[in-house]
């Protein structure tokens, strides 16, 4: 019954199979067995990606092409080191430190103006100052990040999680909403994610307002153009590997319903403008303190009110909680009654058997991920992840990666390292993961033509896996690493 | 489709119904809303036990009549504060320490034998000696649970908290196991459920040697007679309170094969000598790595394959484990195949779709312990533990405190507490505690007419709390504790 039943393995796919098995229990075992190692998936990944990374079964995920990631945000796709790395070394990036030693970054064209709570610092002066560059870079990085040696007192609870999470985007927002590093980020999150076989995706994009170096501030359309333009060039230059992607625009679910009325009719316009790169709308932010669906029901009812009806498709994150009986968690009942396309996170979604019903008729995909409901404090050891319910009934899920950048992952491995290791049993195979990414594709905004692209895509480059993966076997004479 | 949908209250029963939900909302929202309390069922209860004491819920819980607890363990049914304030008092007692600072117990008729690891002291002359009393007894009861100021440090996983909690069960191994105090155990456990207004247990025993004074040792039969004896005493002495339990034996599931088939005969047996106090057989002890039930096939498979078969009802502890796809996780199937009276944990449940089915097309229960999986480490927050499916969907569970004299919690009250506000959500009222007492009974190992005797008897305690409590907040003005 789980997901992947169906799907039958040729003969050097069962020979991959093999191989991916041998080392999923031995890696299984090595925690399972008494006095064993901590199992990756159950340990924060703040501080267990190192474990993951370690994990031979991890490295034959990176290499698999996995399809499409469905579940993703505008600003926090790309590895925060890059933002490092290359962006603040650009010219005109000021870094200022707050009394509590949060670092905030934005470009000037000369002098940056005073600012007495966090006073403007060139980011290359303070370089050069530094004793260490790689440290100084280091140090930039971890401040961006959640990473820190002792998640479980650094964040005690949700809120104290979400509030340090929310921070981090606004202190690398005054870095990514600069308008060349706009562009240059975007290209960059293409960039990962091709380079992490991943194939096809789709994210929340808030459009917001970006600013040039005079001051000026490029709106919606603009960022929409970009986005445009950027999936186009990318897919052009890489025909071979990349079959493009979509927006899904967002507003904040704590915003006047009127807003949410304006984003609603402005993604509408988007759609008419962009249909091959424009999938629908959603509301995001955390869930329990935020508004509930029904307080935007008007709004969001506005397009099936019109004569004739507007067909705007609605990518609802809902039940991302876990409370249960609550106005949170009845958002899950809600974004199904407004006919959403796909569910982000449910997590919530076993505790109510009727929507599940629902769910699985309809075929409404479930967006898990995985990663992003364990650094959020949602859950700590992902064997009790409730997806585990999820794929043992074939539900029609698809995993990605939420914010990536944020806790140091990177395109959407790690994350598909979770779902099989700890969202499926021992037992779990290389179907369930082809079975994964087929389902992504299938369960993308793309339409029958573009999926049907994207599926022939996906297919060559998973059989060159297949045939890498077995060669590099037979070269290296019955291991594949060494 | 919950537990209790089908339950219709009396206009008495709405009124507490009313009660009881303002105080849910209030602690409930009490933690929810921004920078709210911990909530107490994401804590965990080493460290928590005081938060849930403070909770009203909690105390309208503990006078209401929870029916039968049916997962409890022959030396852990007991507040272990007991053991020290009246076991440890009486004459010839004698403690030890090792070298690890664990106090071990025993009872000798004059000068005790050398034991040069953990040399034996007199508790009277240790206690005398202490500067204050209150805190030489503190120090033992701690010393004797698992009880701890951060248990996450005490206990970095699994394996280390099980090694720990069968310690413990050693420690006070020498003290239960002396005959004198086996019988007054035994009495003190029937108190202490009968106190927290529970009406009838069914327990694992190991049936153990329990020694005399002297030296000399009584079997089985001797304690299966005690405990026959008591059950009979006690509810004689509580005809309006209490209608009794039974004893399910249970083997170590480290043992030979021969030895479990010695055990199963022996069981047969004891049903035959106590039919009215005698349920049935199970296996006990930590899952992974034990042995799986499908090693100890042949002798399960005894009591079936004579010549008539002979009925011999299995209580298998199943699937109380994270992992999926393993052998532990297979116990879970084959206790069904085996055709299990019910499931002790059935943790794994929701992972096995078809053994679901089958669990609820035959009615199989669940015997849910929330505080012990949170304590022992399978889930760390309890509104993750996989039996809120089952709450959701209406599955045959009960609810049971597996060894509360452990971790420091007494009686059924404490995990019902955890199930009404962890495992259900925040809608969930007074018909899912009445059809978890109603379950409880309905799905005991007594027979027809005792389960209509014993559900009388629940139904007239039941209404007199309903009536109590009404008169309570009425006499209060409006608000039941002042």
């Amino acid at each position: 019954m789980r997901i992947g039943h169906d799907v039958v393995l040729n003969a050097n796919e069962q020979k991959v199979n093999a191989i991916l098995m041998k080392y999923k229990q031995l890696e299984v075992n090595r925690s399972r067995v008494h006095n064993g190692e901590p199992f990756p998936p159950s340990v924060n990944f703040l501080v267990g990606k190192p474990l993951v990374e370690k994990s031979k079964v991890f490295q034959i995920i990176k290499s698999m092409p996995k399809g499409a990631a469905l579940h993703l945000h505008d600003t926090s796709m790309v590895d925060l080191h890059w933002l490092v790395k290359n962006v603040t070394y650009r010219e005109n990036c000021y870094m200022c430190t707050n009394n509590k030693y949060f670092v905030y970054f934005k470009f000037f064209p000369g002098t940056p103006p005073s600012n007495p709570d966090c006073p403007w610092k060139s980011v290359k002066e303070e370089r050069l100052k530094a004793t260490n560059k790689d440290e100084f870079d280091n140090l930039l990085y971890l401040n961006m990040t959640l990473i820190t040696p002792d998640p479980a007192k650094a964040y005690p609870n949700i809120d104290a999680v979400w509030t340090r999470f929310l921070q981090t985007f606004d202190q690398v927002g005054g870095l990514i909403n600069y308008a060349p590093v706009f562009v240059d980020y975007f290209y960059e999150a293409l960039t990962e994610f091709n380079q992490d076989n991943v194939q096809y995706l789709e994210f929340r994009g808030l459009l917001p307002k970006v600013y040039q170096l005079d001051g000026t501030t490029l709106g919606k359309d603009w960022v929409m153009k970009t986005y445009h333009d950027i999936f186009v060039k990318f897919v052009d230059e890489h025909r071979h590997e990349f079959s493009g992607g979509k927006v899904i625009y967002s507003g904040l679910r704590i915003v006047p319903e009127n807003d949410v009325l304006s984003q609603v009719k402005e993604s509408i316009r988007f759609r008419q403008l962009y249909p091959d790169h424009f999938a629908g709308y959603d509301l995001v932010g955390q869930e329990d303190p935020g508004k509930t669906l029904l307080e935007y029901l008007d709004a969001l009812l506005y397009p099936s009110e019109q004569v004739p009806p507007i067909d705007l498709p609605y990518f609802f994150h809902a039940g991302e909680t876990d409370w249960e009986g609550t106005p949170t968690d009845h958002n899950l009942i809600d974004a199904v009654l407004l006919n959403t396309s796909r569910i982000g996170h449910g997590y919530a979604l076993d505790k109510h058997p009727q929507v599940m019903k629902m769910v699985k008729q309809r075929n409404i995909a479930v967006e898990v991920n995985p990663i992003s409901n364990q650094v959020l404090l949602l859950v700590s050891d992902l064997r009790n992840h409730p997806a585990a319910d999820l794929v043992a009934q074939d539900f029609p899920i698809v995993i990605s990666s939420d914010d990536p950048g944020i806790w140091g992952a990177r395109g959407l491995s790690y994350d598909f390292y979770m779902a099989f290791m700890a969202l499926a049993g021992e037992d779990a195979d290389l179907r369930l993961l082809k079975k994964l990414a087929i389902n992504s594709i299938e369960l993308s905004a793309m339409t029958q033509v573009e999926k049907s692209k994207a599926s022939n895509l996906w297919r060559q480059k998973w059989d060159a896996f297949i045939q890498k993966l077995l060669h590099q076997f037979n070269q290296s004479g019955g291991s594949v690493f060494g």
